[in-house]
């Protein structure tokens, strides 16, 4: 191999999805590996209109390690950035020591440069650690030519990431073993087995930033008497009721393990010492839309889920999205001189009842929701073979600043 | 006796009071018996400031029971008003059959008309059937001249009345029978055992009516699966503590099972399906602004305890009490053209510092509270022995309408 070409960096690029969950992660049993005191259960959303992408260049010319997120270069040295990739270079390590032939070692102790960027932004508030971390791993992990569950690597860079390793609906099982390696996450079904579902994402305008994640779900375990009692008794039984319902695709029941289960995780979260407030005024009163649009119809059609912020996830059936949308814009009339109030999948203009209207009964908050996005289920990390794609040059350095 | 002496009713007025839980009650296992899932303990509030007044009076020439609160007439054939009733002249019944000497049988057969009034509006949203009941039960038992065991009959007319039957600190021990006879109130601690200790009830601006107390508790008891593990598994432990807290006048000790009873009681509102809401965005505040202060002090100084409505009832000792209603009238600046602000006990001015208000760091909310009523802990029932405060004019109508 001639010089010049073994200076050229090794380049690939990656995208990961988002994912939401219907059965919540709220507490640690392992603060450093990550390990969840309960399992969970997330829808993955389409890449269409979330996802992260991630370049990973390796060179013998790079002198360190360098990452940059949205345009931004930030600190290599982050905990659970080194656990990616020294769990990473491991098993691309190991595979080498086993001998297996198919094992480019010449990459093994090259530098990499990563640049991250999400096709959303940040202060959506929508959970990009998951798709971060997630597109991480699986972007070194085809740079390395390491094979094997990557959920487990994914899971000690940010739990919920463990779930953006595949696509469809997919279960965060828990695990029992101290080291985690059993603490992995499984397809339960692919984003095909359930067409007609569709996830609309509620974008509040959220006022002030809420307690981060890490420090809240401490903060629960430390505290929440109800939290422990949650993850011991009632979440085995949600998982299984819940994977039933996915697998038999019946709305309702999937709605209601849905509302209950996000609604139990913000219980725990006031149960919690001082008590943390995810959920403001519009949440509530997006719940309250919810149950009296579902109580109107006698038919659970719409669901709500909240996770450690103020955004609503809403899961309907394909047919009843209109309606909903509209029934959105009435009562959280949008900015008039916003942009688009619906992103993504495109909505069908509807009209809904005076009955209907009544039914919900709510007074209009003007501007409290910013936008929809509009989405469904999706498949899990792809690879993108189009070069120009990559996030960076040759050189190793960003194309571009966002 | 002459005959125009017995056509003269026999009336009787007492008093009794409001009381606020400190370990929450919520959820019957005997809906008629109003039996409860788990015990409770509440602070009886001091009538200075807010009491019930009921008249009863019984004559041979009256032709059926009556009853008028706050100035109208009501349903007397209420099943819990009749409760009551019922077992008052159960238990009159018995003693006259005990041959008891002391037991005038003559109006025991008579009708009776009962009148009642509050002294703060219902609009405060403060629990006014604890102390009506209370009130009540009291009065008809001195006109029948029944003993014994009042809270148990109090109960039966509202669950929490039965602690409103005594003064200072009150446990209402749940009991296991299924007839309920052991399902009663005991004063811990009377209300001279703690004269330090304030007690403000922070009137919220209440914009709709929440879901009322009994068919909330009824839904929560169907759905709620952190419920049931806080009646069996949390609130036993909590009673002992809050008890002992209670005895040694541990504020900081009271405060934190006050605060962390109130957000467990909310959690479970929140984890029944439908969730149920009585936090608002001014109690979000209210509860961030209590913990903000402590921890600005380095010493828990206050408590904060909600119950089914959106009024905070703060806990504090005296000295703090100038300060903290500074703090809260700097955060929540009441309307310029309203009543008094402070109400009840007088509290001296006070000044902020710099510090606490940037510790606090809230933007302020104007007009998210109304008036505050100061108050203490107070004594159980009395009897009014000044003819002149008969709420019921010798014919046994009532004197004025309110």
């Amino acid at each position: 191999m001639p010089e010049d070409s073994m200076d050229k960096p090794n380049i690939v690029t990656c995208t990961a999805p988002v994912n939401i969950a219907v059965v919540k992660y709220w507490g640690k049993r392992n603060e450093e590996l990550i390990l969840p005191i309960n399992s969970s259960l997330s829808v993955t959303l389409h890449q269409d209109q979330l996802k992260t992408t991630t370049t990973v260049a390796t060179s013998r010319s790079f002198q360190e390690d360098r990452i940059w997120l949205n345009g931004k270069e930030e600190d290599i040295t982050h905990p659970r950035l080194q656990s990616c990739l020294r769990e990473i270079r491991r098993l691309a390590r190991k595979r080498r020591n086993d001998g297996d032939p198919a094992m480019d070692s010449t990459g093994l102790s090259h530098k990499v440069h990563i640049c991250s960027v999400n096709n959303f932004p940040t202060a959506a508030g929508l959970a990009s650690s998951a798709a971060g971390f997630a597109c991480l791993v699986y972007t070194l992990a085809r740079v390395f030519g390491v094979e094997g569950e990557l959920s487990v690597i994914a899971r000690q860079g940010s739990g919920s990431a463990c779930r953006s390793i595949y696509g469809g609906f997919v279960q965060w099982i828990m695990g029992q073993k101290d080291d985690g390696k059993d603490s992995l996450a499984q397809q339960v079904e692919p984003e095909t087995h359930w067409p007609e579902l569709r996830i609309l994402v509620l974008v509040a305008s959220a006022e002030r930033k809420p307690v981060g994640s890490t420090s809240g779900m401490q903060t629960s375990v430390q505290t929440s008497r109800l939290l422990k009692h949650r993850a011991e008794s009632v979440v085995p039984g949600r998982m299984e009721e819940m994977i039933k319902a996915v697998r038999r695709k019946d709305f309702a029941a999937f709605a209601e393990l849905t509302m209950k289960d996000s609604n139990q995780f913000h219980a725990t979260c006031l149960d919690t010492y001082p008590p943390i407030f995810y959920l403001n005024y519009v949440s509530q009163q997006i719940i309250n839309v919810v149950h009296r649009y579902n109580r109107h119809y006698r038919e659970t059609r719409l669901a709500y889920t909240f996770d450690a912020g103020p955004n609503a996830v809403i899961f309907t059936l394909q047919q009843h999205v209109p309606e909903f949308v509209q029934v959105v814009q009435h009562f959280f009339p949008p900015e008039t001189n916003g942009g688009q109030f619906i992103k993504g999948l495109p909505v069908n203009p509807a009209a809904i009842t005076e009955e209907l209207k009544q039914a919900v009964g709510l007074e209009p908050m003007p501007k409290g929701i910013s936008y929809i996005i509009s989405t469904k289920a999706g498949p899990g990390p792809c690879v993108v073979t189009d070069p120009t794609q990559h996030l960076l040059r040759s050189d190793g350095l960003p194309k571009e600043t966002v």
